[in-house]
């Protein structure tokens, strides 16, 4: 069995899974999207998904092509057809559909609905121990980012300029040279207090899966927890750094700009929200 | 002969013109375009438009798929297959290819070329005499307004406010609260002392083709010009004011957010330009 995906209500061969060229998503970056992680063949977090979603496609004005219990059945039958992979990703693209090409909302345009699934390797333990390097770079994006759109040139670009400077991750500093986030993760550090800080979910970040996930795992284990932006001279100075993301998990950052953080390994507190992340992947199996 | 459109080399009939869902352009807004206007059958400014799509393919490093040439000849016969329109606009798109999903720029994509052809009614000389309404709204867009990317989200959405404020089209202020442009379109204004005035070519603008057209005409015709920020206040109290776009031509401004330009007629200056670039239109037949 080849490689499927979803484009319209039909499964067809990856190859061939094509939209028009009229497609909003294609000539306006006019549609939002979702990756969820498949763990031994089924979705996580999928309401947690759909609710982000739904508040995307409402932002946007898009209609919700289907129910989220049809969505449920689609992606059952796509993992299927994808010979249900232990460790992959769903990715799920819904725009306002194909119209001749003018800016305006179209009249009657049905939204397109894509879904590809994709077995990936698990993270390399190697990695969620020894960490990663950050990069800062300024915010260049829309003033939307909460919005999960497909607008995402600017993160494309700043995550190549990270790569280019052996760097795994851009952190976007905002016009007050406070964090926002990275370009597909959101950003973290404890400071010397033992706080753990990231910024609050307003519309100047995307509100992460996983970042939801951590806020509640933190709780749990009454980790002093605070929502409030912090500044690049901060996140240097902290104790701990790291990222999170659907595909990323919880990685320990250990240099931003080239200096170290704390003492160049993985922090306490990032351990134990690591562990704890891992721990509950496993148990939603 | 149908309605025939351009994709990576081949010349297909328009409702089966597809790219793959995993094109970057779909997945990424990670690429550029530029809308040539169409008269008697030939584009028109074809060297400037060319000039400035090999400025946004640099600036994104996407590699141009052909040469100038080669895109005239394809140009050629992309109309000459749509029954050579007296009056319309080619739309051309390049992205950076098709790739499996990550943000980073893929090592071995191939860029994608689509276009497509479409005649259009002549506008409408009422609406070129008697102007239009703007509104004005934040201008959230990226912070790189000057590459012509499809990255048109917060265009969408703006264009989309506009027209149900009953509205032609929205100015956009920056942090300042100065105009840098319209969704679709360049601002300008005329002083009381007469001075012609639009927004410097910077970042925060995509230079139009119209816009340098309507510079050279109000050279050529001893109108005094400035090209600097204007307000919000100073183009609500301006003498005129106008927009200037391919599809646009030049168009009075006649009322901003319900205010009323002038006398609330087209001004001489903005008739003056009208008709020499009306005029030129001719001439370039």
């Amino acid at each position: 069995m080849g490689h499927i995906s979803y484009v319209n209500g039909h499964y067809v061969r990856h190859a061939r899974a094509r939209v028009h060229i009229e497609d909003r998503g294609f000539q306006f970056a006019d549609g939002v999207y979702e990756v969820f992680a498949i763990r031994r063949g089924r979705v996580l977090d999928a309401e947690r998904h759909f609710e982000r979603l739904t508040r995307s496609l409402a932002a946007l004005r898009i209609p919700a092509p289907m129910s989220r219990a049809a969505l449920q059945m689609v992606f059952a039958e796509l993992i299927r057809r994808n010979n249900s992979p232990a460790n992959g990703v769903l990715y799920l693209q819904i725009t306002r559909g194909v119209a001749p090409r003018t800016h305006a909302f179209p009249p009657r345009a049905v939204p397109t609905l894509v879904a590809t699934v994709n077995s990936l390797r698990p993270v390399d333990p190697e990695v969620l121990r020894a960490g990663v390097s950050v990069i800062s770079l300024p915010d260049i994006r829309w003033r939307r980012p909460d919005i999960k759109s497909v607008s995402l040139l600017p993160n494309v670009l700043a995550k190549q300029q990270a790569l280019e400077a052996g760097a795994y991750e851009a952190w976007l500093l905002d016009d007050s040279g406070m964090v926002t986030e990275g370009t597909a993760s959101n950003a973290w550090i404890v400071t010397a207090d033992g706080d753990l800080v990231t910024r609050p979910a307003d519309m100047s970040i995307l509100n992460g899966i996983t970042r939801l996930v951590v806020l509640e795992l933190a709780h749990r284990s009454n980790i002093r927890t605070v929502e409030r932006p912090f500044s690049l001279a901060e996140a240097k100075a902290a104790k701990e750094a790291f990222l999170t993301g659907t595909t990323s998990l919880v990685k320990p950052v250990i240099r931003i700009d080239g200096a170290t953080i704390g003492d160049g390994r993985m922090g306490t507190i990032t351990a134990a929200l690591q562990a704890a992340y891992l721990e509950r992947l496993e148990d939603e199996e």
